[in-house]
């Protein structure tokens, strides 16, 4: 080909680790795989080369950081979902002939085909045969094979073929970039890149049917749409489903109206989660809990109003930069306000109140500020996905000489407030692209901060990944990525440092030269969202709340009206403590009473009859594990307390 | 006239206590005072008959309820208030011959008058002048005449006089509806009443000066505004004014920015004040208190959104009918939001969301909410009047029978909560006006709750008036009104009953009898707004905060470097107790780091140089006292949080 005349003989491809090897030119992804070892060339399913994912068999011609792609990355987890939608393809069509196509991509977790079934009716019963001839093709073995077409070619093709979607997708593609990409008898209009070849794929679960417009418009067409997920083995699909299941058992959304934390009420809003008092004391706990780790790390609480002038978010670009999920602006007099996005400019403006010695910085503010969004009504989830939520927000104003000491008091808290709940967090170093310009602040702060940042990270012995061009506009992040109990990972905390706001709202501190001097900001918020986190926090405990978070704590269960007024005592002398606490004075049976307290999920209940009564002791059942125990009073006291002030984890 | 031609020969007086007095028709007030004491007939200044405030000499021709109105009562204030503006006027005119006269009203604190003074300047510098012609012309001691006059007689005067503004009020009057007041050579149009002569007005103050534009519209000429206050005794004008001194040197605005309590910030929004890390600890302490005590209670607190579809205030009514008060709705997808203007619809329909029994009830539902109203630029007033404030409010839902108790428990948490600021409270019981239909609910209702809030003010001993016509349109209330540290009056908390609501959210409760029945609610909120109260806060305490409520309660201040590291010591225990502690380590005079102390109003200084060190003491200074001596570190802890926790007032 033309743009290879001037190939040079050899190339040099630079390694994620910084290794730099020397290939002939023309050397394919599969062969350098298999340079390294035989074991990665088994595992390989597609290459990374300058941030283009290519198939594993494309011949490489030029020098360039390359990456080999197995199912360990998330490059290479999408090209085998990618695949796997061509499979699903080539199933449907030799069961349903005729089917016509739409498209068919990969997603954060398996893929999808939207399928045009003509006059026959896809449901859920008919997935299994589907999923059976998948594998039956897959075990076949045909290897996905790239060529690249004339438009003209591809217009034939499929005007015999009859297939309209098709048709319409190559009206918008252009002579020159349109590939076809063919395993077995299946032939798809695609840009790639491909699996090796079908076998790779040992497991398929097909998960569910859904409506969807051709092209998402709504005057469209509603065509079939077929979700699926599959894995190179069958135990991966396995411990999916397992952890699908528990999944569906620890929803928030299921528990959270079984445990009366919120509600959604469309006569107040979608998306406007309403905090029920069991879910508001989950809530002030987990606020009063990161307060004081603040107040201890020297933070100083602001509180700021939920609407502001536009030429507040005029000032700090948001607007109109950010207008789509904004709300519409209010007149007021002859201004027009907002409500508020962001905390941000609040808290630059107080700082902005007053001139700053260096010696008063580090400045920090924190607020649990509410915010509100707008989301797309399709978008909106629970607790997890909504319009309004408060932000575990700070800002710290420092020196360029501070930063390093405040990057660590970050990481600190963020890896602390998270060990209390037995999160696991994974650190991602999120810098920017050398290459591209688009981000703000000179080039020199940037520099030292992204070489800080690895120091802090290096310093505090973290293990982290490096993700370039992750960088938000104004400075570079730390993101912290948190696994919940049965293995999922949320994108939680982040720190990240702000270069750009400092300009734009002409904060200065004088220096001890007696200069003016900007300072830099780091924008942090360990939980991100109050709202977001506690749905992450329900699904994670499954409800079954640790003592210290539990909405209520302690359930006082006599077992018969005769021990009412003792239960009545019991519980004065508990909430004397601060402790949340209620007596089932019911004249219940025992048995009815431990069970709703069960289905509660109150952590502790104290069953109080006869032999307590003489022995003033209490028998302790705890949730979910049943009796442990007969305790004095006065001892299990000091043993709650403990518990609730160490934030004890539940067996 | 025609009207008294079927008068009867006696009538009956029906008096505030309920006593009833006959006197022969056309007795005038005067001489129905006269007949209770001389006493009261020398403080008389108007009478109130059934609702009308009428001059005292006026003849009474029918039966109806009377009161005596001396300078205790506010319709006694406004009548000697009013009659001081037309003394204001005489005395102009006389001075200022040719000044044409706009309007003169009494209003909440003394009065004012717009004058035309033509192309002549009155400053401030010319009110003493004129104040001194007010009490000369008043110790003249010439009454107040009426005589009632025909419009055509009234036009023909202002004609003469050629006095435009009086010209154009008469144009809105109707004939048979207008007369004229006459003291010595000063004759205005007039409504009335009047007090009996001029010689009652003993002490006269002229505030201020300003231009007002005739009748509020600013196409309209601008006259000038003369503000004034007068007394019926030159001791009540001292004391006056020592109060306005006291006031201004409290001012909320001014201490509040001394002591970096909040801001308001333009580019953020006026009328939207941000709470500065200072005012943030007052507030969350505040909080905190309320938080507690409520708890104790039995309330059970909830969150809701800033926003809320439109529907939610359509069905309380709300909406479109305070829309004046209201921001602009906004647009999202097909549904239209509004800014919360108040949390009660959210309440009503987290209590609508689930069935409840007699059993479950009380609810007792509270949110620290913040809610956005518009108001006039021109009366916004730093923390006091904003367009965005957090209400301490809370709803209670109950049985008719349960209403009693729940109105006991609003009275003592009210008057609990301001007991701990030393705050005496009034009571005022609003209840309907018998003879007015605009309120809702069943008469039946509104009978019984009534007679219920009297007995159980009466059950409490409590001091009280009632104030009829003063009720809200969904059931009668009870108000609080505070007097602060230099005898300014307050309304803040109200308890108030609602009969309204339930009705038009559909609420209910199964009864005993497993018939569905309303619940009442009740409406409540002792600080009424968090921004107002600590408006009214910082002024009560001059800034000087108790201990338990001061953002920073302890500056340890060593007396040189040497001595620095034993502060942070201490300073971290106390920090350890969450006691608000800060260490003034800079190398400066001890004296200046107390005068800074004492400036920042930090209620205690703990003075550590080389005795103190050898000893393990510290030398005590609290705040405006000075050294109260030297304790041992240990002994000074405690009695420091016995202090906090037992929220001591400053000495």
């Amino acid at each position: 080909m033309a743009q290879d005349s001037n190939a040079a003989e050899t190339i040099q491809l630079t390694f994620p680790d910084g290794t730099i090897r020397t290939y002939p030119a023309g050397t394919s992804g599969f062969e350098v795989a298999k340079s390294i070892s035989p074991r990665l060339a088994k595992d390989a399913l597609s290459i990374t080369l300058n941030e283009t994912v290519l198939d594993l068999d494309r011949p490489i011609t030029a020098d360039g950081s390359l990456k080999i792609n197995t199912w360990d990355t998330e490059d290479g987890k999408m090209t085998f979902w990618h695949s796997s939608a061509h499979l699903l393809a080539e199933a449907v069509e030799a069961l349903y002939p005729g089917v016509k196509l739409g498209i068919g991509p990969a997603i954060e977790q398996g893929f999808y085909y939207d399928i045009d079934f003509g006059d026959t009716t896809i449901s859920v019963e008919d997935l299994p045969r589907i999923e059976k001839k998948m594998l039956e093709l897959a075990r076949v073995k045909t290897a996905f094979t790239r060529k690249e077409v004339s438009k003209e070619e591809a217009v034939a093709h499929y005007t015999e073929k009859n297939d309209p979607y098709k048709l319409e997708l190559l009206g918008d593609l252009e002579d020159g970039t349109i590939s076809f990409y063919t395993q077995g008898n299946f032939t798809d209009l695609c840009r790639g890149p491909h699996i090796p070849n079908t076998e790779k794929v040992k497991a398929v679960k097909l998960l569910n049917v859904a409506g969807a417009y051709w092209r998402g418009k709504s005057d469209n067409k509603q065509l079939t749409r077929i979700y699926g997920i599959s894995f190179p083995k069958q135990k991966m699909l396995d411990e999916f489903l397992h952890m699908l299941e528990e999944a569906k058992k620890r929803d928030h959304k299921k528990l959270g109206k079984e445990l009366s934390l919120y509600m959604i009420d469309p006569m107040i809003g979608s998306g406007l989660p309403v905090w029920l008092p069991n879910g508001t004391v989950l809530r002030r706990t987990l606020e009063a809990f990161l307060r004081d780790e603040q107040i201890n790390r020297g933070y100083q609480e602001v509180i700021t109003p939920h609407i502001a002038n536009l030429r507040l978010y005029e000032t700090s670009g948001h607007y109109p930069y950010y207008a789509d999920s904004q709300y519409d602006p209010m007149q007021v007099d002859d201004e027009r306000y907002m409500l508020k996005p962001m905390n941000c400019p609040h808290h630059h403006r107080i700082y902005a109140r007053e001139m700053h010695s260096y010696r008063d910085l580090p400045i920090r503010l924190s607020e649990f500020g509410t915010v509100y969004r707008y989301e797309q009504s399709g978008e909106l989830n629970g607790l997890s996905r909504v319009r309004g939520f408060t932000q575990d927000d700070a800002h710290i104003y420092c020196t360029h000489d501070q930063l390093k000491d405040e990057i660590k008091g970050c990481i600190d808290l963020t890896q602390h407030v998270f060990s209390i709940f037995d999160m696991p967090v994974d650190i991602r170093l999120s810098f920017r692209d050398e290459n591209d310009d688009k981000y703000g602040g000179a080039a020199e702060y940037w520099q030292r901060a992204q070489r800080e940042i690895r120091e802090v990270a290096d310093e505090l012995g973290l293990a982290y990944t490096i993700a370039e061009g992750e960088a938000s506009f104004y400075g570079p992040k730390i993101d912290f990525i948190i696994r919940d109990a049965i293995g999922r990972k949320w994108q939680l905390g982040t720190v990240q440092l702000d270069y750009v706001m400092p300009e734009r709202f002409e904060l200065t501190y004088m220096g001890a030269d007696n200069k003016k001097h900007r300072p830099v900001i780091i924008h942090r918020a360990p939980f991100g969202s109050m709202e977001r986190f506690t749905s992450i926090l329900i699904e994670h405990f499954a409800g079954n709340f640790p003592l210290w978070l539990s909405p209520k704590q302690v359930s006082i269960i006599p077992v018969s009206d005769q021990f009412n007024t003792l239960a009545y005592k019991y519980r004065d002398q508990l909430h004397e403590k601060g402790i949340r606490v209620t007596v089932d004075d019911r004249s219940e049976q025992i048995g009815l009473k431990i069970r709703e307290a069960e289905k509660a999920k109150i952590p502790q209940m104290l069953i109080i009859g006869e032999r307590e009564a003489e022995n003033n002791t209490v028998s302790l059942r705890k949730h979910r594990k049943g009796n442990v125990g007969t305790f004095a009073f006065d001892e299990y006291l000091v043993k709650l307390t403990d518990e609730i002030n160490n934030k004890v984890l539940p067996d």
